[in-house]
C-alpha cells in the first residue's frame, strides 16, 4: 500500500500518535521545521511540533490549495546552513479536500539540493489514491488505520526511510513508546516490544486482501470516478469546490462551502434528522462555513448516489439556496449515456 | 408481529416448508380448497396442495390484482355442501406487488356464513405492512424469517387458530415433521421435538427487540413512504406498475413492466455488472417481462435512492427507452420543499 | 465426508427432517420396513414411519449393542417375496454411545441378496468417525450440520444412491418440501426450489475447510483417542459403560450407566448447577438411569479433562459413590509416560 | 472497576503507553522517583523513566515479594527536601505473581507525611482482584482492555487524581499525544482531541455489563478460588510457587520455578506442541527458569482444570521430575467432599 520496501511501524494507537512517532524519532529540542498550512491537520501538525519543543515555519496558505513547490524550493535555497531538519505536508487535506501534488514538492526539494526530511500525512489518502513512498522519496509516511485501509481505528503507521531511521540516532527528543528502533529490531524476531492491537491486525490482514483482489488501480479508479461524480453534483447544486486547482482534487472527500449567511451546521443537522447521514464538519476557520462528502474506503455507485441525494434532500428540506439536479449530473457522470443509445 | 394470542409454531425449514405444514395439518387427502391465482406464489400453492392429494379450485386472476371478494363470496355461497375446507390467500404476491384485502375477504366469507379455514401467505407482508391474524380471522398465517423480520433463512412460521388446531384432530395427510401439536406441547414445557435452528433464535431476539424500538407503526410508515416514493420514479420513467388498483399497491416491493420488446433479465444483467445490484426476477409468466424492486426490512431513504438510481442508471446504459427523471421524483416524493420554502 | 460420487440434498431444517425425506422419497404407504432398535433414536425412525403410514418389523434390542448382521441376514433370507423395501440402521446411537458396524450389515444384506435399500442415520458420526457411503452402499445416509460437522443446527442432510433415486419414481408417499428429485434438478442449475438456509452455507464451507486443514484421518484419530480417554476415566470412577461390545464403541460420545439408587438427573443438576456444563441426558427408558458425555467436534485434549473433571468432581459433590482418579486416569490415557522417562 | 471519581482517561493504545502518559504528564525532566524492583515490569518502568529523562531510585527487590513498606516509609522520610516526586509500584507482578499490598504502602505514606505522587500498575490485577484507586488513595492508576477486562488489546487507561492533574500543571516534559487534559476536557463534551479505538468501547461496554452482571465480588472470589486451586497443584507437584509470602499471592496468575536444571521454554514448547497451549515465558532474569499460569479473565473451574491438566501432562511428557496429582489437588481444592459425604 504504501509502495515501499522500507521498515512500516505499527503503533496500537490513532494517526495523531503516528505523527507524533515522526517528530520524537527524527528530531532534538529547538530543532527547525517547515509545516505547510493547507488546512486543520496541517495546523494539528505544526502545534504538536510546538508542544513538543520544535520550532515551526509555518508557511501560509488559504486552505484552498496544496503545498506551493515554488514556495518550498525558495525556502530551502535560502536555508544554506541547513537549519531546516523536515518539511511536513499533509497529501490530502481531510478538512478541505486538496491534495498536495508530492512528486512536485520532491522536485523542488532536490532542486534545492537540501537535506531536510520529508514527512507526509498519508492518513486520508493512502490506498485510495496513488501513494508511492520510495519512488517519492519520503522519509516518514503517517497513517491510520481507519480510512482507506478500511479497518477500525486503532492502528498507527509509519513508514520510515533509512534516512529517517540515521536520523533517530541522534534525535534528542524524549521518546519510550513512539521509538521506532525497539519496534522495528523485536518485529524482526516476531515480537513487539508490547502488547500490540492484535485483533485489528486480523482486520487489517482481510482489508489488504480485498484491495489486492480488486487490485489496487482499480480502487485508485473507482475513487477518482467517484470523486468527479461528486463535483459534478456539487456544480450543479451551483455551490463552491473548497479546492482551487483541478489538480489538487481529492480522491477521497469533497469540501463544499455553504452559500453566504447559511450555516453549514445547520444543514448538517437536517441531514442527520432526517436521513440518519452525518457528513463532515467544517474544520477550525471552516466551522459552520464548509461540509465535506466523504467517499473514500468500501464505497460503491449506489452509496454514492445514496449519499449526494441526502445532501440534495437536505439542502431542501433546510431552505439553502441552491438548484436541483446535482443527483441526476452524478448518475449522468457515473453512466453516461452509452454511444450506442444517442441513435435511438 | 402477527397480532395474535394463538400459538405461532417455528420451523427449522423455509416459508415453503410452513406451506406444506398448513396443509397436512388441516387436511385429509380428496379435500377441496380454493386457491386465488394472484401470481407465482399462489401457483406455488397449488402445486404443493395438489402434490399432497388435495384438490384445488383454481381461481384464475390476471397477476395485477388481488383476490376478490366477490368471487369468494359467490363461491363460498355456492358450497352448500361445504366441500371446500380451506381458503388460501397470498397477502403479499411477492411475484406482482400487489397486496390483496384481507379485511374484505374475511368479511366475504362471513357473509358466505362458510366454515372454511382461511390460510394466509404473509411471507413478504409481515412486519412490513399492516397484519391481523386474530382480528381478520385467519386460522394459519404462513412465514420466513428472511424478509420482514430481517434475519437469515432458516425458519418457517405458523400461526395457527385454534380451529385450525381443531381440524388437525381429524386430518388425515400423512405427517411428522410438520405436525404442530407436536411442538405446541413440546413448546409448553420449553422443549422442541426436534433440533431447533438456535442460533437464528439468537438474531430474531434482536430483531424484534429492533422493531419495537422502531415501533410497529413507525416501521409501516417507513414502508409506506418508501412505496410510494418508488412508485413516482416508476412513472417518472414512464414505466407501467404491474398493480392495477393502488387500494392493493405493496409496501415492501413493487414490480414493473419491461417496454416491449426489451428484456428483464438483460436489463438485470446490466443492473448487476455494472452496480453489483440484484434485482428481482420476473416469475413464471412473467419471466423476463417484469423486474422487481424490493423495499423491505432494514432499509433507510438513501437505500431506497441508491437502489432507485441503479435502475435508473441500468435503464440508460441497457438502451432501454425511458424518460429520466425517476430519481428526482423519488427524492421529490421523500423530501418535498417545505412550505416555509416557497415564500423564498 | 459422505465419502459418495452420489448428490447430497440439503434441507433447511434438522436432522429428524432428513429422516423423514428418507422415508417419503423411496416408499409408498404399507410398505415394509426393518428398524433395528438401537435406542431412542431407532425408536424416532420407527415412529415417523409409522405415522407415514409405513409397517415397521421392529428388531428388538437391548440398548446396549449395536444391529446384529444375523438378524439381518435371518430376516431378509426369509423375506423371499421382497417385501421389505428399506433397512433402517442408526450408525451412532446418540442415546446409548453404541456404533452399529455397517460393513458388516453390508455384508449380511449381500448375503441375503435382498434388494431392500439400506438407510443409516449418520447425525452423531459423520466427520467424527470412519463413514463411507459408497464402499458401504449406503442408500440413503441422514445428517445433520450441528454435530461433527460444526455449525449450527438447520441444515439436513441426505446422501442419496442411484438406487435411492429410482425407488423415489414409483414411491408415492406425498412429498412436496422434502422432495429430493426437484432439489436435485434445480441444484443442477445453481439453483434451490425454495430458500436455502443461507447463511449456514457460509459456516459449512468454513466448518469442510477447518476438517480438511486437520485431515480427515487426524479428526478420526482425534475423537478415538478422546474416546479411549473417557472410557478410561469411566472405568477408574467404577461405573458402567453402556455399550457392552469394544468393536461398537463410539467415538463421539459415551454413555454411562448411574449406580443404582442414584438418579443421573440429580448428578446432572449438580454439574450444571457448579459447573455451568450440561451433561446429555438418559433418553426414554434410559430416563434418570444414564448420562452422555459427547466428544464429537472441535474438541482438544484440554476440553476433554475440563469435561471429566466437571463429571468427577459433580459425583463427588451429589455423592454419587465412585471411585476417584477418573481424570488422572484419562490424562494417562492421553499423555502415558514416554519410554525414556522410565530410565529416569 | 477503578472505584474511583476521579476522571479515568482512555487512549488508543497500550498499557505501556498508559504507563508513558502517567510519567509525561506529571514529571520534569531531571525529577526523582522510586520504582520498587519487583519483576520485569517494575524494571519496564524504571527503563521508561530512564528513556524520558527521569533520574529513577529503583529499590532492589528479589522478584519473589512485594514493594516493601517499611523501605518506603524509611526512604521517604529520608527524604526532607522532598526531591521525590512519585513512587511506582507493580500492583500484580505479572511476572512473578506477587502482589504488592497497596493500603500498606499508602499507609507508609501517610506516616512520612510525603507528598509524592503514588503511581501503580493495574494492568493484571484490575478486575481480577480488589483494587480501590480513591479508597487507597492512588494518583495514577495505568491499566490496559486485554486482561481481566476481557476485551481485544488497543485500550490505554490512566485513572487520575487531582493532585496528579494538579501535578501536570508544571510538568515540563513534553507531550502531545498522552496530555491526559485535552482528553479530559474534550470528553466532557463528548469528544476525543484524536481518533479513539472506538470499536474497541463496544466491546468494553458488553465486558464491564458482564462484570456487573456477575456482580464483582464473585469475580473477585471466582479469581481467588482459580488461584488457590492453582497452588494447591503446583504444591502437589512438588513444585515451588515463585511469590514467597501468602499475603501476597495473586490472584489472576501463579508464577512457578522448574526443577534446577530443567528449562521452562523446553517445557512450554512440549505443552505447546502437544495441547495448543501456550504457558507465559519467564521474562528477564527469571528466563528459563519460570513458567507462568494464567487464571484471569473469562475463566471458569472447569477452563483451570483444563489448564493444570496440559501442565501436568506436560511435565510428564517433557521428563521434568514432579509427582502425580497436581490435577487431583487442584479438584479437591475447587469441590472439597461435602461434609454430608463423611458420614457416608
Amino acid at each position: 500500500m504504501f509502495k515501499t520496501n522500507e521498515p512500516i511501524v505499527i503503533y496500537p494507537g490513532s494517526g495523531s500518535g503516528a505523527s507524533e512517532a515522526a517528530y520524537v524519532n527524527t528530531l532534538s529540542p529547538g530543532d527547525r521545521i517547515i509545516v505547510f498550512e493547507t488546512g486543520h491537520f496541517a495546523l494539528q501538525w505544526k502545534n504538536i511540533a510546538e508542544r513538543l519543543g520544535v520550532r515551526v515555519d509555518y508557511v501560509p496558505g488559504n486552505w484552498r490549495s496544496g503545498a506551493s513547490e515554488d514556495e518550498l524550493e525558495s525556502r530551502l535555497t535560502a536555508d544554506t546552513a541547513h537549519e531546516i531538519k523536515a518539511v511536513v505536508v499533509v497529501h490530502n487535506e481531510t478538512s478541505t479536500g486538496v491534495a498536495s501534488r508530492l512528486p512536485d514538492l520532491r522536485k523542488a526539494m532536490d532542486r534545492a539540493n537540501h537535506p531536510a526530511l520529508l514527512m507526509v500525512d498519508a492518513v486520508s489518502s493512502l490506498a485510495s489514491f496513488d501513494y508511492r513512498h520510495d519512488e517519492w522519496g519520503v522519509d516518514v509516511t503517517v497513517c491510520g488505520s481507519q480510512k482507506g485501509l478500511m479497518v477500525p481505528p486503532g492502528l498507527g503507521f509509519c513508514a520510515v526511510s533509512n534516512k529517517a531511521r540515521a536520523a533517530s540516532k541522534t534525535a534528542k527528543l524524549p521518546r519510550h513508546y513512539f521509538d521506532w528502533e525497539q519496534i522495528v529490531t523485536q518485529n524482526e524476531k516476531g515480537f513487539f516490544p508490547y502488547t500490540p492491537a492484535t485483533n485489528i491486525f486480523y482486520g487489517l490482514r482481510e482489508a489488504l486482501e480485498m484491495l489486492e483482489e480488486e487490485g489496487l488501480a482499480n480502487v485508485f479508479a473507482r475513487h477518482a470516478r467517484h470523486a468527479e461524480a461528486t463535483r459534478a453534483a456539487v456544480r450543479a447544486w451551483g455551490l463552491e469546490i473548497v479546492c482551487e486547482d483541478p489538480r489538487e482534487y481529492s480522491s477521497s472527500m469533497t469540501a463544499v462551502f455553504m452559500p453566504d449567511g447559511h450555516n453549514a451546521d445547520a444543514l448538517r443537522g437536517v441531514i442527520l434528522e432526517h436521513f440518519n447521514m452525518s457528513l463532515g464538519v467544517g474544520l477550525s476557520k471552516f466551522a459552520g462555513r464548509v461540509f465535506r462528502i466523504g467517499h473514500l474506503g468500501s464505497f460503491n455507485d449506489l452509496m454514492l448516489i445514496g449519499t449526494l441525494a441526502g445532501v440534495e434532500m437536505g439542502l431542501r428540506l433546510a431552505g439553502v439556496p441552491h438548484r436541483e439536479g446535482g443527483v441526476m449530473a452524478a448518475m449522468q457522470s457515473l453512466a453516461p449515456a452509452p454511444a450506442v443509445a444517442h441513435a435511438r
